[in-house]
């Protein structure tokens, strides 16, 4: 156990502890919110071994290009700038902001009953983004995702139980303007729900308005600092260890207007970040950690979601491969050290090559989702929707991940033990008596509390299957699809609030 | 910890030890035969719980209709007959046939290339059986499977990788007398694979016949003994707790020709079996030790797999489900809990419920297979090709599941954590050198020490895939498995024992 751990590691054992007692909801079998962290890719002295060298890579190598201001407020809290002109973050000095860091925060959805807490060892999947392309729900092949198809995703999930919170799964591509892209974007998610949401600023230039029509949704100015129902997803590195000049810009930015800020490391194996795992994880540990510095250094304790996602590399072609086991693998391993270190972990799970809606896709999004999930990521991005490598998003997909995801939190939330569950004298009487447990008491009450039973999955026998058509998942999704797609604009953004927006702003949306 | 786990803890402890050494070879990154066991579903506490409670059966409730010869067997070991006239086993008598049990045994293919050692924490894939339907390749609809669909299905598993033995995964209909059915099965296991294989008896006659053939294969009699390649699938037990009759002669029958037992029990949750996950547990794996003990009087640690497979029932319809969460932590749970008792564990996953190879396929497979192999079960029954809820075999879906069992054998593999791995020096030479880890000799040694690149899955950039025909992985799995099939008989059967097969016995297949 190194300096920084060692503090946390009691913390971290005492979340486990709880993570046996189970969270399920009476009339939710297998709610968001379970208690993941039952499977550990890597021992306690594996993670430590990665986060020490992750210091090292921090105090020794450091990251280039951080602008002045940043290497202003990080010299006063210890950094120094190495001979090579890389701002360099002593041991002492990391260890000091990740013990103040935030460790949880609620993320607010606009509808309250949608609120959750990030951190400890609680699992929610939610979307991330950002695809360029849709798979057309009537063609079955890609075209370019417009702003129509953001709020369309956006009101589809919005009738989704397992996805926590929605960031925008694709761009709108028909919006070149970036002040316009980006404020049509908050108003797509503004209109089609009122969970939790997430959102790029393409330039800093836009925080502002944009948080003026949260303000003006919730009720007036300075209400969305009350209740930060949107978060800022970031990406703060040029991997490998080289500060983003505009992302320093964002992060400031965002600060003054209290939206919490998803810091994301994206680091690509083979690429911008080593091809062996645990050198991947060495370097984009610390890159992790230098994002979590950058805030933390202007606003000391500020809520930032410790994003480390391990983005793969398939080195047959270069090109960026989001299904195989090594992402399953690295994203576990990544919440780990992040839940190891306490802070509010993010990954991304279910980011499928497959571009078809079929059994490739449904494979590679399980493995990831529930490697993800059991490994006890707090918010694991990307877990809906997606296909081609992320290059694409899908309304069938949207619909069969979020059961895929209802199974995986079933599986998360694991088994009670109690005498009251084993339930001796049950058996016994079974046994003695009817020779079976249907209809028994214990059953009835099982069958509510222990069960969850999915809406689409075919389960009838072939027969019945062959009967009602011989359809496949696809076919099954696409119908319920264009079923809430046809229901009308659910009314979440009023009028004044409406009207308001299209006064001062490009609004694109009819 | 009770009496029966204190003396195999350590055991389990100094498994898990070895778990972290990374066993893929250099030509196979994801080879079968990785450590689990990084998923514990359950806390020891919790197992041990739940065995103390299988105890608590087995002593106090025991087991109905065991025939005389058992219970002269086993009264001579400990046990004694209740007041209700059920089998009793005292918590002394089952802790000492656990603790001589057998612990691990090689599983013997006819090639030696294809041996494997089950126990530890080592996990292998495997089929089980068996469905009554085929999913036509060409009509893409249920049929009743026949002898020859057994043959194929056996010729095509022989190719695929990650399938480490093949059991009968479907019944031939096409055969109703009884022998004939158990000696053709056999005929077409020989004639398809050299892997080691798996069979029901449907009666005690025929397992002699059957190993008579077996010998000849192997050079004459005597030979099947020193190289048992076949091991039969017993389900000794009928829930709850009452032994069956037949299974009992079968498996004296076994033993005498030294055929390795796979002892399933399959209890079925609210039905068989409570419906409570804990309660289950205990159910089935008192259970499953009454199976056990039911071989180790007749001959004290012979090869037994310790099968509990939690078979889950759909209580909104009474039908069997395999491809829910509950069935992925089960199942999960179970390995653990005799992983725990040290005993050669097999569990079954990919009992998919999707009758079409969709997306509700690769989802309901990878979850549970993922699950399974992370827990560390020796061996995973019915982990490819099976469909509609273990009614159905699919050509197309063997394929499927080979290759997302590649990536879950790369999952459960797991993350090497040396000085070496990490590459500090790497990492700051990239850095300050060319800015990316492209070409550079750590990369390329990764490359194919570290990752599992899929043959069959897409992924292509949209554009890629749509130029080549928009295919979904049924196409693409549809076009390899007619390309497999097209080939001749892999010439694994002499022509002399087929000559010998036929003139002693109603050889069906041409």
């Amino acid at each position: 156990m190194n300096g920084i751990t060692k503090h946390t590691a009691r913390r971290g054992r005492a979340a486990r502890k709880s993570a046996r007692i189970i969270s399920a909801t009476p009339d939710n079998p297998a709610a968001p919110g379970q208690t993941g962290g039952h499977y550990k890719p890597l021992t306690d002295d594996e993670c430590d071994r990665i986060i020490d060298a992750a210091l090292d890579l921090l105090s020794s190598l450091g990251m280039a290009e951080a602008p002045d201001i940043l290497v202003e407020a990080a010299s006063a809290k210890g950094a120094f700038v190495s001979d090579l002109g890389r701002l360099c973050f002593p041991r002492m000095m990391v260890g000091d902001i990740v013990s103040r860091a935030c460790r949880s925060f609620v993320y607010y959805g606009r509808d309250s009953g949608h609120d959750f807490e990030v951190g400890g060892d609680k699992v929610y999947f939610g979307t991330g983004g950002a695809a360029v392309q849709t798979l057309d729900i009537n063609t079955g092949l890609y075209r370019p995702s417009t702003l129509r198809d953001l709020y369309d995703f956006t009101r589809l999930q919005d009738t989704l139980t397992n996805i926590s919170w929605f960031t925008r799964c694709c761009v709108a591509t028909d919006i070149s303007d970036l002040k316009d892209l980006d404020i049509n974007t908050a108003y797509a998610l503004l209109r089609g729900t009122t969970k939790p949401v997430g959102t790029s600023f393409t330039i800093a230039d836009t925080v502002d308005p944009v948080v003026d029509l949260f303000d003006h949704a919730l009720g007036g100015a300075g209400k969305f600092a009350e209740r930060p129902f949107c978060k800022a997803h970031i990406s703060p590195v040029i991997s490998p260890m080289r500060y983003g000049e505009d992302a320093v810009e964002v992060t400031r930015a965002c600060i003054r207007r209290k939206v919490p800020i998803n810091s994301i490391i994206a680091a690509q194996s083979g690429a911008t970040a080593p091809a062996t795992p645990a050198g991947f994880l060495a370097q984009s540990t610390a890159e992790t950690l230098a994002g979590l510095i950058l805030v933390n250094v202007f606003s000391p304790g500020y809520p930032v979601i410790f994003s480390n996602w391990p983005l793969i590399i398939d080195l047959r072609s270069g090109a960026f491969s989001g299904g195989g086991g090594e992402s399953s693998m690295l994203n576990a391993a990544a919440a780990q050290i992040s839940n190891r270190l306490g802070l509010p972990s993010g990954v991304a799970s279910s980011m499928a090559d497959a571009k078809a809606v079929d059994a490739q896709m449904g494979a590679e999004k399980a493995l990831s989702a529930l490697a993800c999930g059991l490994s006890g990521a707090n918010m694991i991005y990307e877990s809906a929707g997606m296909t081609a490598s992320l290059l694409g998003a899908s309304f069938e997909a949207f619909i069969l991940d979020d059961e895929m995801l209802g199974h995986v939190h079933r599986t998360i939330r694991g088994i009670e033990v109690t005498d009251e569950s084993i339930g001796l004298k049950t058996i016994r009487e079974a046994t003695l008596g009817e020779g079976h447990f249907l209809g028994c008491d214990d059953t009835i009450a099982s069958m509510s509390r222990d069960y969850f039973y999915p809406d689409l999955a075919d389960r009838d026998p072939p027969v019945t299957w062959e009967e009602k058509g011989a359809k496949n998942a696809r076919d099954t999704a696409r119908e319920k699809a264009r079923e809430i797609l046809a229901r009308p604009d659910p009314g979440y953004l009023s009028n004044a609030t409406d009207a308001w927006a299209r006064d001062r702003f490009n609004i694109v949306l009819p």
